[in-house]
């Protein structure tokens, strides 16, 4: 049987090395980090290793980085009217988010439902600045406090956002700004501090740590959760309980480290694979629409449609083919209203459905992209001709 | 060095070999268990078989198990007042937990501060059960619809609760009954059925799963979690959001199998082990006082105090001859009130300091029980010796 094509991989990232080796590390280590003993303390030392290699990935304080069980729980806990500073308790009362953001931030978090205030995108699948503007003038006319959540880039066409406008427009409305991170981890280098960001999520699996842990990062000491979303025996400076994953976080400081010294090669390598794959489709099918081609992308991810060949069929054929793609998230799988981000850009239902993510890796090869080439030209000219068949 | 005698199973219990097997099993399948494709449903698939295994493990249905990040997560997103079934929507309006609860239960969860009431418990430290009868009879009175929380076995002292008892007595009153069983699993048998519990949470590392993953456990269908804690890309039915553990998760199914087939035997083995070790304790030492001694318990579990013996003392030094224990729960140092327990033992706060918790494993010896209990006199002796010196 020939390998296996993994090209998913903004779904979730095989395991690095360096976090197979760190975490199965961590299961020899049988203390709970919250006991005093030695056990507990050489866990506790794994887990502290681990927040200072996220911290300095992303330009944080180690004691600003905070360990959840993904990014989902951490964007829950980062969307809550009770963000407060020394300075300020009352409540943050609207959050404004991005049309195109994950389910876990379009839910609004802890958020009532009615708080909660959507701000478009472009066609080129970009934040609509002028938007934002006028709905955080409206919001300052009424002496509203929102909260701001606005992903670095995005999981299914892979743009990316101008988030340090967006933090600029944010912080001189008086509002909070948030980023969900967690595509962007890994694939582009960034700094919490140059995105002006209070608060960032970011995921270990995207970058090749074990499913099942997280971050939320603060910028500064000021900001304080004053209502945990997770409450318990104290853990994470009171912020988190619940007995940390301290396999899991280990090899989130691992793939950390090793994602801090490998991005600027990765990136450059996967951009390459990209393009040759972009230019190959459009060589081989002109017809193939690349989505969010016009904006500033990540380099790993393509989303793109032949219309007539649905997204549906195609990812069932592919997987039988040893080439696993998505059709959308991960997550979305008949649970989420399908195609958001697609229709926020103003695709048609028709050519959304069509939308195929091929996401790559560091260990992407240019032999794995050709291969995709000649399974996509191979499933696609046939069905292709039946269509115009039909429509003749 | 000579081996360390790990006595600390109840704050963390080392790794379970079929747990690891599974779990660095589990690292070398890349897909999202949401993903459709091969790679998707090799991970959907281990997640479903442990799910089997752990609702094998207590009496309960594959779908109604939820999957969390432990213990802490599972207890607050149990403590809702949005838990409904179909014929009754309005919401639960009073929290009764005991006295004796973890701190993510004592912190009440969902439920605003002041609706939250505490349930003594007897010196014994059992629950007292008469009270928990007025208490409910109050509520009902006033027409509120109460959710009961009560732990199966304390951690600190063992104690294992009438949860039967107090759970006929909460439907009864039209109550819901909440069962925190971190404790008791793997070390008890129990089924929820018998339990006669709607909702029960466990943890994985307790019964030697990595840390980091734990589980809601629904009793029938018609119960619905209204308002899920952690909201997000439609994972665990909707109830709990968050690409899954899958790592964790697989090796909770390995350990709960494990546990499944062992428990009988391993159970008897640790009675036997503890009653040698507090025997020994008694004839070496007869001040030494076990606390919950009167009470059913369980088989792995005793906490001792010598009086002037502080414990911060005893733990340091005994973790210094290679001996691992606890002065009380793992997550309480430093964060939560201490002695909360035994203080509500009615236990005065210069005996409350002295108590030692040893709690034992599967894999525990006769011969690491008579090391601990030479270097428990060896270090006692002196102590009590100066403190004779200086009272005399």
């Amino acid at each position: 049987m020939a390998a296996r094509i993994y090209l998913d991989w903004n779904a979730t990232a095989p395991l690095r090395e360096e976090a197979r080796v760190a975490a199965t590390g961590a299961f020899d280590l049988c203390g709970n980090p919250s006991s005093v003993h030695g056990e507990g303390r050489a866990a506790r030392a794994l887990v502290e290793e681990a927040r200072g290699a996220l911290a300095a990935l992303v330009g944080a304080e180690p004691r600003n980085v905070f360990f959840t069980s993904g990014g989902t729980e951490a964007n829950v806990m980062a969307l809550s009217p009770h963000l407060t500073s020394a300075a300020e308790v009352r409540p943050r009362d609207r959050l404004l988010v991005s049309a195109i953001e994950h389910p876990s931030v379009l839910a609004g978090g802890r958020f009532p439902h009615q708080a909660v205030e959507t701000v478009p995108v472009t066609v080129d699948g970009v934040l609509d600045l002028a938007a934002l503007r006028r709905q955080l003038s409206a919001l300052a006319q009424q002496d509203r406090r929102p909260l701001v959540s606005l992903m670095l880039a995005n999981n299914e066409t892979g743009v990316i956002q101008p988030v340090a406008e967006a933090a600029a427009l944010a912080h001189a409305a008086g509002a909070l700004m948030h980023v969900d991170a967690v595509q962007a981890l890994g694939r582009i280098s960034f700094d919490i501090n140059a995105l002006d960001a209070d608060l960032v999520t970011v995921s270990g699996h995207k970058i090749g740590a074990p499913k099942g842990v997280g971050a939320l990062i603060k910028r500064g000491q000021a900001l304080h959760f004053a209502d945990a979303l997770i409450k318990g025996g104290g853990q994470e400076r009171g912020a988190r309980g619940g007995t940390e994953n301290v396999a899991g976080i280990a090899g989130f400081g691992a793939a950390a480290a090793a994602v801090r010294t490998a991005l600027a090669r990765e990136g450059a390598r996967m951009a390459s694979l990209r393009t040759r794959l972009e230019a190959g489709l459009k060589a081989r099918m002109p017809a193939a629409i690349v989505f969010g081609v016009a904006a500033a992308r990540l380099p790993n991810t393509t989303l793109f449609a032949v219309p007539g060949i649905r997204a549906e069929t195609a990812v069932i054929a592919l997987d039988l083919d040893g080439i696993p793609v998505s059709s959308g998230a991960a997550c979305s799988s008949g649970q989420v209203q399908p195609y958001q981000v697609l229709a926020a850009m103003g695709v048609a239902p028709a050519l959304a459905q069509c939308a195929i993510r091929v996401s790559l890796g560091p260990t992407t090869t240019e032999s794995e992209v050709d291969c995709f080439l000649d399974a996509w030209i191979t499933l696609a000219e046939p069905l292709l001709k039946g269509r115009q068949g039909v429509a003749a």
